[in-house]
């Protein structure tokens, strides 16, 4: 009675989450719409289609051929859509893990991808593009999109402190300070309101996706942060700028700072266990690393040095 | 370098969230600070402790003896907590799955457990609990909370079912349509806007937790939802209402409706693939049935009969 086939939760609504982040996918629309010289009888290889949005903008702008590969089972529903519009004799999609899998062509000529987690480098999902860049794109070829961004800016948010640190120092009449450093060596991923933001940012990665490598993703850097206005700094916001610009007539760029209309990525939240204070003008300083988790490499170790205080904080973006 | 310890995001975030949620915490710390008579000198089991707050309240009420069970890693953290606030001659806390671990009584007078899941019984956590219950409550003791509903209500929100359903039939000019019956199959959780309420609650369950049966879980009920305005029904809602009663002085109760004080389990959500237009006094009337996934007996799969239409919508909540 109840054989009816049911797919996981979590599985349809992200897709239905990502599509309807307009700043996400309108930007490969028209990045790909906008300068169809890239495509027009090229081969394109769409690493990790979805549902086969960014396969059908290539297709329509005039790909010869398009190999849209996923691993996850999300790619049967793939393959109803594209026949449903039609596209079948153009996109060929192909389920399985990137690094398993054969191509139908020796190269392609456009590696398309929207591999971006939290932090840009949750998930590592990057790794699996340089794969794909390094086994099949031509000389010539590139990925896209081709330039991302990581930046840090100082938050001020006393209240939201509060609730998370001081916090556990009266719960309900009871004392659990040793709540207080678990919850703050976990990076949050959360909208950052836009008035809580207190310095300039900074930025401290740069990926050229044509040609980075994948040990670079594992970096070091050195940050610096002005403050915009005298505040106390009660964390740090992370977040990325996404740009398609490589050969491209008509140049696309999206960012997911606080300050630009929300996506699902939102930004990341680095509390810092004590706040510093700082005058407008002033300087928070430091070091950040980030790293694969060596146990799961799918999440990410980041330790943050304030050279101001001297303090260092772990995080833990898992 | 990166030997510091971390644990996982969700395990800290999700005691923070659930401890936050002031309805949760404060009714299960009315109840027991205002029925100290149920704990006065009495042996409490606390299934499924977490950090140990109901275990707290319950040693602060004058039991004479807490045992605080809990298979996660957080029960490390609740020895620190029970430590840190001289509880630690009261409280015993054992790592372990109850249906595994030994007591170190034959019987207890008192079960406190917070248990509930999103629409009640996602989760299946009830089932635990009735397990201790069997094997430990003497005669005349109680399980609290010790009484519960689970109630639907009709929803009216055209947009919603719109950015939901029709959404496929032009996804940025291609038709995905085959995601539509995926999408609506998937049980929501999310807070329901009460404004979007067009019917008086259905009860459809009533759990007396002293009594119920884990087989009794599994259940078909019919419904009968009173339009209190003309408008159109895209979807019902279903939430859960609260009780601690027996043998109270003071009765606590909290509720998860709409219309009530958000708390971390929202709301569910299924949505009517074809609405149902509603004069009102019309009634929307049909039979729900809930009962285990078979391949995931945490998860539920829930069918919604309409008469008034003959649709059968089948729901996964996983």
């Amino acid at each position: 009675e109840d054989e009816a086939y049911f797919s996981s939760y979590s599985h349809f609504s992200i897709h239905l989450d990502m599509l309807q982040d307009k700043v996400r996918t309108e930007s490969y629309r028209d990045f790909i719409m906008t300068n169809q010289h890239l495509f027009k009888d090229k081969v394109v290889l769409d690493v990790g289609c979805g549902t086969g949005i960014l396969s059908m903008f290539a297709a329509k702008a005039g790909a010869s051929q398009v190999i849209a590969v996923d691993q996850s089972e999300i790619i049967y529903k793939a393959m109803d859509i594209v026949r449903e519009n039609q596209l079948d004799d153009v996109i060929k999609l192909i389920k399985g893990r990137v690094e398993d899998i054969q191509l139908p062509v020796e190269k392609v000529d456009v590696i398309i991808s929207e591999w971006m987690g939290y932090f840009l480098l949750f998930e590592s999902m990057l790794d699996t593009v340089l794969y794909a860049r390094d086994r099949w794109l031509g000389p010539g070829g590139a990925v896209y999109p081709d330039r991302c961004t990581l930046s840090l800016v100082a938050i001020c948010n006393a209240k939201m402190h509060s609730n998370r640190v001081a916090f556990w120092d009266d719960v309900y009449s009871f004392k659990m300070t040793c709540m207080r450093s678990e919850v703050t060596r976990e990076g949050s991923v959360e909208e950052i309101d836009p008035k809580t933001v207190m310095s300039e940012p900074s930025l401290i990665k740069m990926v050229d996706c044509c040609l980075v490598s994948v040990a670079e993703l594992d970096f070091t850097a050195d940050f610096s942060l002005k403050a915009t206005r005298d505040g106390t700094c009660t964390g740090i916001g992370g977040y990325f700028d996404i740009m398609f610009e490589k050969n491209c007539s008509n140049k696309v760029y999206f960012s997911t700072a606080p300050n630009c209309k929300q996506t699902h990525w939102k930004q990341t939240l680095f509390l810092l266990e004590k706040p510093v204070e700082l005058k407008q003008g002033d300087l928070l300083s430091g070091k950040i690393s980030v790293k694969k988790n060596k146990k799961d490499p799918r999440a990410l170790v980041v330790r943050i040095e304030i050279t101001n205080t001297g303090q260092v904080l772990d995080f833990q973006l898992q």
